[in-house]
């Protein structure tokens, strides 16, 4: 059974935005054992798209198109997939009930244009849309069973994984399983990463490995490709094994886990608590943390203190110390942390002060300069890095997991610890 | 003159990669005038790519393809294009002498497999690779003019610039200028912006209209082609502000900035400041404020306060408010944008407080509702809103940016006040 997939929008087509939504099917479909031979994409033009349909009706067996579902006059794939298939269009009243009740929950008047999105092909079968107000469908055109999604990220994904896969799964047709397996990894860099675990093709050559950077991490994915799923995933969990044994530390969790849900788990099992200072990471280390339902059970409070007088007042940090060390230094990000761990009466107090960009940094602290503190019931540590991404975001983002990182190496000493005695 | 582009390899098609240089390549034609029809990408099958390329030769009359051009097994596209175009290949002793030369610079011994990179179709024109071992070539195929590049984008990037692009600027063909501008709405949906702005078509025949979701933002983006950069961007200029007219304060801006860096303008024009107390967008507000340089100019304080406690302890809530009313209602929300102002000394105090779920809602409030508070030295106000996304994340999002948008609609009337006295 092959594969092909179609995103349309102009946005796509003159480069303003970068599909992602294709390499995310792609993946889903290959897992399931779908082979995708080619991926395709075309502008908000209707003859353009209808050829491109006909084309594609001829070629394979399945194809999933994403965009243009929309209530806006932009938004022609609808219209182009009747004209491909040859077939009328009609108002899907219990559609239209659906998108109406949509509104009412958010309280929000419909707009007559968005009558356009109940309106289906003769010969659909509809999908509905539990994120968004955009049905999706599925419709027979020449050989093809095409999968029309919305364009938005979140509302494809869903659509994805909870309508489309379902149903590919039930098509007949001699597919190979393929189980995948993500080992979520900081603190190396892709290449170092690669290295750290050459050998791997030898020792395991029913996998397929992929290396992702999904910055600041470095995701290792497995893929295994087979008849057999109970083997496979043998062999899956043997080979992640075998990483962890090489990357150590560096594994921050064999099922793909972010570092704020590891932390999460870790907080959680040891019934601790934690409260955040925050200086150049301005809220995102919080807001990391506060990502993960539950987390008010553990997280107690962060203070985004930039200023020095914040600093002081706020989080009791010493004027002197500020005075002789400076804001971003680690004596400084210790007092932040034992300030925060107090007001905040939690287990664990951590603290990032440092120089994100792009101006502020100076020859001794340049930019990419971070102190984190971090204090735990047995005392305060406090430690400085250099990073050189040279962007703000970046640097934003690497401090946060930084600091996150040495919360996690700690919080798997307490567990270690707390076990042996 | 009408451009196809073309991504071989198989990461891209299995969605192990996100292609990215076709975007960038879309751009930069684009910008020259040329109209980019269609991508398409393919594994790495000779078959395939020669289908696909013969397809394209008979329809495109420029055409960019990235990747294969590299010295393993699997790099295919030299060996397609000479198929596609019915020619032989031949050794290019002055590309082989050229790669021979880069290794000696490297310092590095040649491997055999480089060779490969010096063989081309007959007929070709080589480009030279600045920045890495394999050459590109431009090969006409049927009666498109293909340029074939490697598929490593520093090396991609540095090729279409110095080399494609001088060549495409000298084609003969009434190529045509392209200029866009961004439009950033919040407040309005998709549809209703859609409608809001329904006969923008008729009203400026020459740009054509897409309508973008970035969650929870809406674009709008102007198109205009032509001949005249200048005219063109006049009417670029009268259309935003037709649009501004028709959407008023839903506009955030004209030119595409982010909710952020428009409060950030606001403020620093005002020479105002600004202090955040958070419940439930757990640091968000703070981590977008602060994600422009130069924020702390006027970015004093947050706290992501989520327990009752800290929200009396830190910000000065009355017990009896919470206990009366609850964390979640507007009174508590203007206790909490009170307190959080008068700590910090800042001009504006912004509060959140709200149910991001998936748990915590109740019949009277349900997940999705939130209180914001917003404390000015003309005193307080506090307003209930009530979302219904589902998904923890994207109400955090919400809920963040609404507060934001608050304040901006603050600072706007701020400014007005200021004017006019």
């Amino acid at each position: 059974m092959i594969a092909e997939i179609l995103a349309t929008g102009d946005e796509i087509r003159s480069g303003a935005l970068i599909d992602s939504n294709t390499a995310h099917i792609a993946q889903e479909l290959e897992v399931v054992g779908v082979k995708v031979v080619r991926h395709s994409s075309v502008g908000d033009d209707v003859e353009i798209i209808v050829s491109v349909l006909n084309e594609i009706g001829r070629r394979a067996d399945i194809c999933v198109v994403t965009g243009g579902l929309g209530p806006t006059t932009d938004d022609l794939t609808t219209e182009a997939a009747s004209k491909a298939a040859g077939v009328e269009l009609f108002l899907d009243q219990t559609a239209l009930a659906a998108i109406k009740n949509i509104f009412k929950k958010l309280n929000r008047p419909m707009n007559d244009s968005n009558i356009k999105q109940a309106i289906f092909p003769v010969g659909t079968t509809r999908m509905d849309n539990p994120v968004g107000t955009a049905p999706g469908f599925m419709l027979k055109i020449d050989k093809c069973y095409f999968f029309f999604l919305p364009g938005v990220p979140a509302e494809m994904r869903t659509m994805l994984s909870d309508k489309v896969i379902p149903i590919i799964k039930k098509f007949p047709g001699n597919r190979k399983v393929c189980l995948t397996n993500t080992i979520s990894t900081f603190g190396l860099t892709e290449s170092a990463t690669g290295e750290r675990i050459a050998g791997l093709a030898e020792e395991f050559p029913g996998i397929k490995l992929g290396l992702r950077a999904k910055f600041p991490e470095i995701h290792i994915k497995l893929y295994a490709y087979g008849d057999d799923p109970i083997r496979l995933n043998e062999l899956l969990s043997k080979t992640s094994d075998w990483i962890l044994d090489k990357m150590g530390k560096s594994v921050l969790s064999v099922t793909g886990d972010s570092m704020a849900s590891v932390i999460g788990d870790l907080i959680k099992r040891q019934k601790s608590s934690i409260a955040v200072a925050e200086s150049c990471t301005g809220g995102l280390v919080a807001h990391w943390l506060t990502d993960s339902p539950g987390a008010s059970d553990y997280f107690i409070f962060s203070g985004v203190t930039y200023s020095n007088r914040a600093k002081i007042d706020l989080l009791g940090v010493l004027p002197e110390t500020i005075e002789r060390f400076g804001a971003v230094h680690e004596e400084t990000a210790k007092e932040m942390a034992k300030g925060v761990r107090r007001i905040a009466g939690a287990t664990y107090g951590l603290s990032i002060s440092g120089i994100a960009g792009p101006d502020g940094g100076t020859e001794a602290k340049p930019v990419g300069t971070v102190c984190i503190g971090l204090a735990a019931p047995d005392g305060v540590e406090g430690r400085r890095f250099n990073f050189s991404f040279g962007k703000r975001s970046m640097n934003k983002v690497i401090f946060a997991e930084t600091a996150l990182d040495l919360l996690r190496i700690k919080l798997l000493k307490a567990g270690q610890t707390e076990t042996i005695s």
